[in-house]
């Protein structure tokens, strides 16, 4: 019976098996984007079990739980953590195709040695062998974090984040560079009133001016402690030339904005802030498209990022090429890494960033990883097919794990398997020569060295 | 020479093989969503011949002999049957790709016995020996619904219709359950503003309190024979909140709505539909973006479901959603199947089933089986990956004919077979584990066990 | 090690095999669409070398070369044409899974007998090699036209072209036929509302008459000179009535058109142009939704058609479908071939098309080879079971070029052995007999026979 996750996983070809294992499996992991807590890396959080590492604040695992049928109590309730896993077990049985499967196969393999497949039956047996492990100190969150092989990894943070966090990490001496992302949505989107009224207050910002100076200050700060990436969540690309002083000015009072008036601002925003990244040397991530919070009694019941998201609008590509096209002809367009939720947008993305792409930048614009509901196997093809397509394959920046769990960085084996194996297919075909060395190089790039060489990491 | 229609055909490894022979193949069939005339099932209709079964009624056959360049006469016209088969054999020839190759070949093996391939060559032959068949008794509409392991099948019927024939076909003591399907089309779609006129009039409705209770009794009506789902064909969904009752009278008495007093209307028929079903525990299927009657030419020559329709507008997804979330909000959201005549729209829509999925229903939210232009092997493969990727594949429900053929239930097996060789894809790819017992328990729940518990039928 | 551009190169199974050697591979090619110049055909145009004659006009391969970080002095710029192949070789080298990859190496090895591939290694030595071919007289732009077994190849010209290179071509005895396309977007694009009044001027046109006249007298002239197809680049579909006359005074007074008269316009236009077409018996193409100098400093530095294109609007259905449904219902519908710059429109278009199609034509209505961004193994993939899945695959008229290369037919072939593939893939998975007569005559007839007698070449 051919096992999960075994040596040669997803692994197609000879080519395929070539490389990864020669120029894949080794090389450290850059994890430009996640959503790690910096409060449970400095204080080096410990788990009680697997159920609670694997179920605690994973809402992927809680949406396929609710669609398998599960009870809410098994969910997000107050069962007990085994009776969770086994919920979760029996859900992910029923679940072939889906990259659960395939991550939990991966997660259970490599940090606790579990070759078994997860079932009804095996849950238990799983459970208890899991808690022995996580009993012992190597498996503490810090510990995890270093067995992944992680060289670096970038948090994702408001700008008025103290980084007491990330500083305590640094002075403790951990081996892994954790490093801040600035993410000021909070600041920027306007469409959500009552938090961005909220936002400024907290921060005693009452004019343009204040904002932009407080996000100014607020960059540098960033900056000094390593920060190199900035990340927006835009529902939406804007692209609308208007006065932002209204619109701030209204939003303060609470009087409802017009939608124009909501884009003139965040326009006005994401060129004032695309333009201090460029100055900075920093990447602009764009993440685009996801409507969230659908239902409405869940997010009474449970709030935010608890798994009722789904794909919303498709990429406005005027307003987006505008926007890049405005900052370019300023000579303030920075590294960007587009991002939407929507898969059809791929070849849209790809075929854009072709038009800013200039020298001595190797793809100074990058079409990012497949993210969220596209972060699976077919979702990954599709986008380094995209980015093969339309772009230079071999300057991509390759994987993130956009993820809150400890113990998620096999995504990253995931994905370069599959980038092998997508290379492997391509030389099968006649379409690439088995060149091991040409390719291994282009593979060795993708894993780590572009990203190495890409973000401008002190 | 490899042949069409084999016992292996479409199944790529030995494990799509295993799982097929041994876990689809036999599963009798429900048949959920079709539009088989349920006169003709009460009355046992007869055909002259393969020409009239096949060629008939069936718009997809139209218009690929459209396509080829066969002219009108020989596809609606007053040719003989026997020239129009001619014709379409011609037409298949030509059409590797299409699905009409493979569900010809699929209905002339099972129904027929036939194993040559139909060409201008076999054609005169193979009319032949189906036309000794359907003279046999047991080849009328019955026998041939008989013969095919038909357990349940769903007919889609107007609220205003009698049911008459379902109550003949039911006294008759056939031994398949023939039930009707609430598709109250005309009573919502307010767009077609004169045949929304034409209908109230019928049915002596001149409020909306009386077209509300017209409905409402005939779901009680409908439900006491049986009926356990609803379906809905959208040109997009609306989700508009404001008065109904303008746009009702505006209607009645001819003047022009706007668009956004369609929207208003259409939302508040949903809402009140939706939370009814919910009540009566039946599924709402959902058919959206299709664009019909083209070419006036030939609507004014044939009316209406004859090969000139075509894929519309992408779902809207803020308006789906908001629908949705508004029927869940109040507790009132019904087992719903979400289909999309753009292929594009798979994972929009998968997406936004798992904000409202919720216990005791597996998927109750499901993304309907690959619709119309996307009911071939690469749609079907899309949708599977796409319902596998976002949700639990083991929950789904499975296929339907959508068909008004009475020899179209191949088309089950033609999905059983692209499912059991997507799984074996998977298990080849170490995916998932090569279990027979596992994948075998999800292939037979997909193929029959799920829609049955799905589906509330007596 | 397996090589390049082999003899059975994208060649997966032995149908595949059987049916490129033995049905494709000789036929001659019809290439309907370039962008080659006229008057360098009429002059044959010598080259210097191999850098100039692939990089001197290509920006695809410009573009790929900026995404791989080459300075622009190295593109487009004054560095010499080794230094610049030496740039691209290293670029491709990069470029695995990208088409150029493909196109380099089928270039370098059909007109030059190049067996290596193209890396920083071998750069001089190619470069050396091709140089000493392109010193020889039959590498010539005819030269190289003629070696590539070209029949019938069709330029893309405005409607006040004189066609002079047209005539001299014809006369100095080419045995190549080289045909002229009317495509008269300057004329109907008023979006474009300064191109459009200077192009008014320059034929001293100042009605809509005037305008329609001179239309048609050119349409009679262009006949005249063989032309059968004519072409329309549209950012988007528009189907508005309306009158055109005041539109048409506002431009020409340099006023801003709204966008519904810019639509009643060119709705106008295009059913005048369309019903002229359908008259002729010429072809109409359609190529919709490019969004096109994206990048305003590298626009103004390089003007147009420089690589700083995108994929732009998602088709229209709604304004594409009035539009041919208006044309049809006055009998005046000419024979369309639809092309989208988003795949993701293949099966939108594909329906539609479906409801336009009628006898004798054999797929009246086309959907267009894979288009720019889409003309790689994948689009080609995508669009050819759009194709076969939504209507008659042995109809298609297949492959162009849409260069400006003289050596860029090995398209076509690259065209045929994918076509070849997926109909060999079809055969492996029992879709379709392995009947390699019918199978072959349907591969002669897409690559070469369904084009010859689809367009009215005199």
């Amino acid at each position: 019976m051919k096992g999960i996750a075994d040596n040669d996983f997803l692994l197609r070809t000879e080519t395929a098996r070539e490389l990864y294992h020669g120029f894949a499996e080794k090389q450290p992991i850059i994890d430009y984007h996640c959503h790690l807590n910096p409060a449970e890396i400095a204080e080096d959080r410990r788990f009680d079990g697997i159920g609670e590492l694997m179920l605690a604040g994973d809402h992927y695992k809680w949406r396929a739980m609710r669609s398998y049928g599960i009870g809410e109590r098994f969910i997000t309730g107050d069962a007990d953590w085994r009776d969770k896993f086994r919920a979760y077990a029996e859900t992910v049985m029923y679940a072939p195709g889906n990259p659960l499967y395939a991550w939990t196969s991966l997660e259970l393999k490599r940090y606790f040695g579990i070759d078994e497949a997860l079932t009804d039956k095996s849950a238990d047996r799983i459970y208890d062998r899991c808690g022995e492990l996580l009993a012992s100190d190597s498996f503490s969150a810090r510990g995890l974090i270093s067995m992944s092989g992680v060289e670096t990894l970038c948090t994702t943070d408001d700008p008025g984040d103290s980084l007491l966090y990330h500083e305590k990490i640094k002075d403790s001496g951990f081996s892994v560079s954790v490093l801040p992302t600035f993410r000021p949505d909070k600041a920027v989107n306007i469409r959500n009133a009552s938090e961005f009224r909220a936002y400024m207050e907290e921060h005693n910002i009452d004019s343009m001016g204040a904002l932009c100076g407080f996000l100014n200050d607020r960059i540098g700060y960033f900056h000094a402690h390593g920060c190199r990436l900035s990340d927006h969540g835009l529902e939406r690309a804007a692209f609308v030339s208007g006065d932002p002083e209204g619109p701030f000015a209204k939003a303060m009072r609470g009087e409802k904005l017009t939608s124009a008036e909501e884009d003139a601002f965040i326009t006005y925003m994401m060129l004032f802030l695309g333009g201090k990244y460029a100055e900075k040397g920093w990447c602009m991530q764009l993440h685009l498209g996801p409507m969230r919070n659908n239902n409405h009694r869940m997010f009474e019941r449970l709030g935010r990022d608890t798994g009722f998201d789904s794909i919303g609008a498709q990429v406005d590509l005027f307003a987006l090429c505008g926007l890049l096209g405005a900052l370019d002809a300023g000579n303030r367009l920075p590294e960007t890494i587009l991002y939407s939720l929507d898969g059809n947008d791929n070849y849209r993305l790809g075929a854009l960033m072709g038009s800013f792409q200039e020298a001595p930048f190797r793809s100074k614009i990058q079409l990012g990883s497949a993210w969220w509901f596209n972060d699976q196997r077919d979702g990954m093809e599709a986008q380094l097919k995209a980015f093969a397509n339309l772009g230079i394959l071999g300057c991509f920046i390759g994987m993130l794990t956009d993820s809150r769990s400890f113990i998620s960085y096999p995504r990253h084996e995931y994905f370069r398997r599959i980038l092998c194996s997508v290379l492997g297919d391509w030389v099968e075909n006649g379409e690439y020569p088995r060149d091991i060395g040409a390719l291994g190089k282009i593979v060795g790039d993708i894993s780590y060295f572009n990203a190495k060489n890409y973000f401008a990491f002190g």
